[in-house]
């Protein structure tokens, strides 16, 4: 059965959600749905590229995710399905899949113009039920890209976060809170052996080269010029209600506090500048 | 895999809709679970009916629908299951249905009785998991709708949404704010092709005769007195901060705000009076 | 096709939930998902114990419950998986699985050790995905228990909530209100058939003797130093807007108010003092 994903910036409130799954099971009876996430917040499109970046990779490469954070639906922005080694994608061709693309060397991707693959009436303001579960369902039931529409060579890019490399710092921002009110930044993605930390720098073609290597315990951070404990392993290693940074899930640099929300404590908001002392 | 749909105000914090589920997969195990919505204001009857208009028609015929907002339960309200050439439905016989059975001609209906098919203690508060989940579920895996109880005649039918129909206008109320912040109104159901709308009063038996047929360009629309940007395709035909209306992907009359919400900018609530000149 | 359920505290933002379903279905294919709920409130073990302890009953015994509030996450604490003729378990050794063992006369828990059974690389932040999504997905393809790891004999048990039994009261706290804002209380479980109450207190091994027996029309409720209705039937006994006690879905005494919410009208927290005279 094969696995098809939703991603999208719906909410649980309305039948939005719904009504795209009774459209891709009505054509592909068979398919696995996995809810990624439905609580993007309105028509952020960069939280979801980096939302879709960080769960790809722990799914079988031969699911279909489908995307739908979509403020240009109804205008001529272009509708995309995408066949890559590590997935194939269906969504609005506004840089939902760039920082998924990035790091992948070969992609195909076509434009969704076959009218036999849509519903039969497309409104002009919900695209995700007439346009991109249809595609979506159809191609997790192995309709062959190409007959979806032309090759499109040129999808939307976004830049990626920002992560500048000087010699003895590496410079990013806040990205976003999670749940825990933990504080992901764009300093990633960083994998840690004992005390050694590798940068490979997220979004970007990487080859086997590291942008960085250096030692976890020598490294100094500040966050909105206030330095915080350095980096650790977990959340164990500070006091109650102190802050500490740490190596996300995901491989970026996290600010957390200790059994509390680092977000409501600080008051920082996404852009606010970080600094890793290396 | 016959596909369950699951509607409620039970929301996600607590274990209630899990526990359905569990006993649905215990008397159905092939079945497959689509979650409509849970979020439905708690005991918003008038809420969930409309939300499963809309979401039926997407779904393939052979769906059972299993909707629990149940402010009665544990009185006299009777159980229901309905069977229709649209898809069966369980839950409460509170009106929940009745936008549904509205606009479909046939349907048959009984009162959930035989204890053979419910949970061995029934108990006063969680008629969801005893009841109407268990009979649920044996539909689902093909129990003759009959085997339930007794033939029921006279659902509670709630009285649609007001519109009126005025010799230049359309009158109608805001019904609720979708996620986006989108006042979802009355008038509808509008269906359009180029600038032609026609009208097929939602909620009410009809014919092949529309309502009303009128230009889009030359419509205009009043909300709380205010006039807002005439019906429009798409969100980019307004500059950012600007209100408009268009036609919602259930064909509904809308209004909405330009990369912001219109509920929250208008200080709109549930009832206020619309008006659309054709 | 075996269950799978999920409970976590990892809220619906961010991608934790999704990626651990990706993780499992890349390991079990067949896996029937089901969420419990996410939305426990960040590292409460009480609540989540307690929820899953009123779930368990209605999924069948071969069910595998994965389960991840996790505020020790990376610190020596140990993963456990647990089997036993309601269930299998696997999460963290906190006292998330204490109240479902506490009423099970035989279980088998062994420590998740075994590298062969997690991802190939562990973080110190993410346990969720990392070690326990890939030993409940073995485990539910039919890994035996013992390939995991060492026997454990002494799982953390927390404390149950506060329950005194004295000559012509029943003594116990709030512990919650749920999304209705009734407020879920200690005083349970209770069992009613008629007028007659039978308290078996939960989350203690019980034999077939029961603590209390008692006519639910003399019983009073206490609540914070205020008599409420005593114990109804079913909301509609009392007046809108006024305060009654029955017994909620899981044999718990609760605290309702009719069409409104015990829990806003009261201002009450979990703890506050509850009394049930008998």
């Amino acid at each position: 059965m094969p696995i098809l994903t939703l991603l999208t910036d719906f909410g649980t409130e309305d039948e939005y959600v719904g009504v795209m799954k009774g459209v891709i099971l009505s054509i592909a009876p068979v398919v696995r749905l996995v809810d990624l996430c439905h609580q993007i917040p309105p028509q952020d499109i960069r939280r979801a590229a980096l939302l879709l970046s960080n769960a790809v990779p722990y799914f079988p490469p031969d699911t279909v995710h489908l995307a739908v954070v979509d403020p240009g639906v109804g205008t001529e922005r272009r509708a995309l399905a995408i066949r890559t080694p590590a997935g194939t994608f269906v969504g609005p061709d506004n840089g939902l899949f760039s920082w998924v693309l990035a790091e992948i060397p070969e992609w195909t991707a076509v434009e969704i113009r076959e009218p036999a693959y849509r519903l039969p009436r497309v409104s002009s303001t919900f695209h995700g039920r007439d346009v991109f579960a249809p595609a979506a369902a159809y191609l997790a039931m192995g309709l062959p890209l190409e007959r979806l529409g032309p090759r499109v060579e040129d999808p939307v890019m976004l830049p990626p976060p920002r992560l500048e490399i000087r010699e003895r710092a590496l410079e990013g921002e806040v990205l976003y809170a999670d749940r825990f009110g933990n504080l992901v930044t764009s300093i990633g993605r960083l994998f840690r052996e004992r005390d050694r930390l590798t940068l490979f720098p997220a979004f970007r073609p990487s080859g086997p080269t590291p942008a960085r290597v250096f030692p976890a315990s020598a490294a100094r951070v500040i966050l909105a010029g206030r330095e915080v404990h350095g980096i650790r392993r977990t959340y164990g290693e500070v006091a109650v209600g102190e802050l500490l940074a740490l190596i996300g899930s995901s491989g970026f640099l996290e600010i957390a506090l200790r059994q509390g929300s680092a977000a409501t404590t600080l008051g920082v908001v996404p852009g606010v500048p970080i600094v890793l002392y290396t």
